[in-house]
């Protein structure tokens, strides 16, 4: 293991220059720690010139980041460019071919096309490393795929984008919009360039994915996660379920059932005295849960530099110490496919609504859920100035299905203003 | 890699017990994860007759676990009896010298002996693995060794003795004494067969060394901890600590100063509303603390049958994947001997004193810090009926050594009754 290890690294955004500052910065500690010297030798982005405070100087520079995947002096090719297709699938699968092991950052690709790479990089002896793809600087692809590979796992569940939970904190400790706070996030540039793959909850529905298939040993399958994203809860859903003692995240929940396997990416109502619910601005937590283990619950930084770099670091360390290992935890071919069941996981709910202000109103409601077999935990009606009276209720656990007859039901009560808000509330 | 991996386990505790149902029950999971068969050939313990209600006659049995490791039919032995040397070193060395791979859960021979078993284990191409011996089911060890090998570690801190976290917690929450909830503990069998071991801190400040070894690439040195136990916190500490918004936790600090590595395991005061405030029971949190990566925290279950053999699983299934590590990160001949520093890093203090009822013994007091440098954040004297007022101090951050300035001075100003408390505040 003298043999120095080869390192190409395509796309030199925040993340590419964070792996590019370490390698230069801790040479030493890396050598000592893997027994070989880690030797960055050829680097590709968009544009050569443009300055980005670190020397580049030194490194062999590709305009074509498939290129620079099939270099002879690259062992390691490091994918830092996003995308789940395009130059990113296009370099990652020619570094394969030529024989490179791949460390990457990009959940959409694998999220999406992982189940063929996975396959391939198997094919090709190579591995597929993903770290930095999931929950930032928490080793959490490691401690499920490693760690916990003893334990049959039962559910994997988080806050795994902070862009979203920014915005939710921000808007409650403010008392802004949504739509304030996002235009403030957008201009401080804490989003994607699409900024739909954040509040939309897409980028959080690619990690609980990649996630879900260790966990589970299924075939990743994005397009069965069960996505709402945040830009339908309202700072009057914020103030009043913190009324309740909640606060709302973006969670998701990953976990095998008897109807199928069950990953949802929604807005959720945790107890605000709760880890999850004391998480603030960027901070992700991921609890894994196992048979043998229990619980364990993982909290760091979701982004950045630092962070992010660090996860990416820690793939490469082990690929240079010579730890192989396949892309999901287990070989591709014996990933199954997973039949999605849409919230199959009875959960009590926090419904919000405005009720015309007549005799018999709130009963019509409270009658519609006793019918569909939802039993009333909490209800309250708040005094009101104009026509409607805003009711908020929390239910006794129920499953989705239950839930969405009642307020179809509701509608045709005629006592309804508007649509009802509901929101699954997990007691973590 | 098709060839199975053959198991040898000494010691059928409840470690040992869960270890074998994990291999029996989990055989197709297991195989699936590693793509071999990991196969239980033989086992040893006290007693071969005592029924562990699991069949065990199908594995070969060795009353000398020396034998066990020494057998040809074994790959990885799985040390699980304790002890920092007598037959668990023994049998280790057994197994090494005849080319087994190491897998323990033994805290105490790897704090007090870990040194030269690592260059054991290099000098015959073999690994020790123990990522059970440190907090329990939180794969800690890898996420340190592995998760973040991309980080200057700058500090590893946590919560890391169930037992301990039990008495504390009870002796709050049920108004006991120490000695109260210590026998009950001890009769319920939370304790290890010498309690000191556990309340002494001893147990704690072994999976410390471990932590530090790793994260500052020195030798394990238990003997450079600075070690407090918690026997005496009186539930006066715990109520007065309370009042001012604090917990106690013995809590475990290492980290590099300038004038060497600092390892502390003393009973501290942490806000009441942080994560580490709001653990309660047997609940470990590790908080692993990189250059890159800010700050990761990690919880789970400290203990247990499931936990601690999920934990030993790990590193089997390291092992049947190929994953070949060090014992701590890097190379055993490139560890460097660590100075000890006794509390290097300053932080606040809660003094608690019993001050004779006479004009100006507050002043007097207030004098000797200010004359040792000790500013005070915060101070209350209570009513009392007694001829004794007791005062609660929180200074600012001071030094370890002016404060003992301090605590010696006190003494001579003849206002005090009996001697301080003085507990150190981290401020997580």
């Amino acid at each position: 293991m003298s043999t120095p290890l080869r390192i190409g690294i395509a796309g030199l955004g925040t993340v590419g220059i964070g792996v590019v500052k370490i390698l230069r910065q801790k040479s030493a500690l890396l050598e000592a720690r893997t027994g070989r010297k880690l030797e960055l030798t050829a680097i590709s982005a968009r544009s050569k010139s443009k300055d980005r405070g670190v020397p580049l100087s030194g490194y062999a520079w590709e305009d074509d980041p498939v290129a620079l995947a099939r270099r002879g002096d690259v062992d390691v090719f490091v994918e830092l460019m996003g995308g789940e297709d395009g130059p990113a699938k296009a370099a990652t699968e020619a570094a394969l071919d030529t024989g490179k092991d791949v460390v990457t950052a990009n959940k959409a690709m694998l999220a999406v096309n992982g189940q063929a790479l996975a396959a391939r990089a198997e094919a090709a002896a190579r591995v597929v490393r993903f770290e930095a793809a999931v929950a930032g600087g928490i080793p959490v692809v490691k401690a499920l795929t490693e760690g916990l590979a003893g334990n049959d796992i039962t559910r994997v569940l988080g806050v795994m984008n902070g862009s979203c939970n920014y915005i939710l904190t921000r808007m409650e400790d403010a008392g802004l919009t949504y739509q304030e706070v996002f235009d403030e996030a957008n201009a401080l540039g804490y989003l994607e360039a699409d900024p739909e793959l954040d509040v939309g909850g897409i980028d959080a529905g690619h990690k609980l994915a990649l996630l879900a298939s260790i966990a589970f040993g299924t075939q990743v399958n994005f397009a069965g996660v069960e996505l709402e994203g945040i830009g339908a809860v309202s700072i009057d859903d914020i103030r009043r379920a913190g009324d309740m003692g909640y606060r709302i995240k973006l969670l998701g929940v990953a976990q095998m059932t008897g109807r199928g396997l069950e990953q949802r990416m929604t807005p959720c109502l945790v107890p605000k005295s709760s880890p999850m619910g004391q998480l603030t601005g960027g901070t992700n937590m991921v609890v894994l849960e196992g048979d043998q283990v229990e619980q364990v619950v993982l909290r760091g930084p979701g982004a950045g530099e630092g962070p992010t770099a660090s996860a990416v670091l820690s793939d490469i360390i082990d690929i240079a110490r010579g730890t192989r290992l396949t892309t999901y935890g287990q070989p591709a071919h014996t990933l199954v496919p997973a039949t999605p069941a849409r919230s199959a996981t009875p959960a009590p709910y926090y419904l919000r609504m405005a009720l015309e202000d007549k005799p018999g109103a709130l009963a019509k409601i409270a009658t519609v859920l006793g019918e569909a077999g939802i039993s009333i935990d909490r209800m309250r009606q708040y005094t009101h100035e104009g026509p409607h009276a805003p009711v908020l209720i929390v239910t006794h656990k129920t499953t989705r299905s239950a839930l969405d007859e009642a307020l179809a039901a509701m509608g045709g009560t005629g006592v309804m203003a508007g649509e009802p808000v509901a929101l699954r509330i997990e007691n973590l």
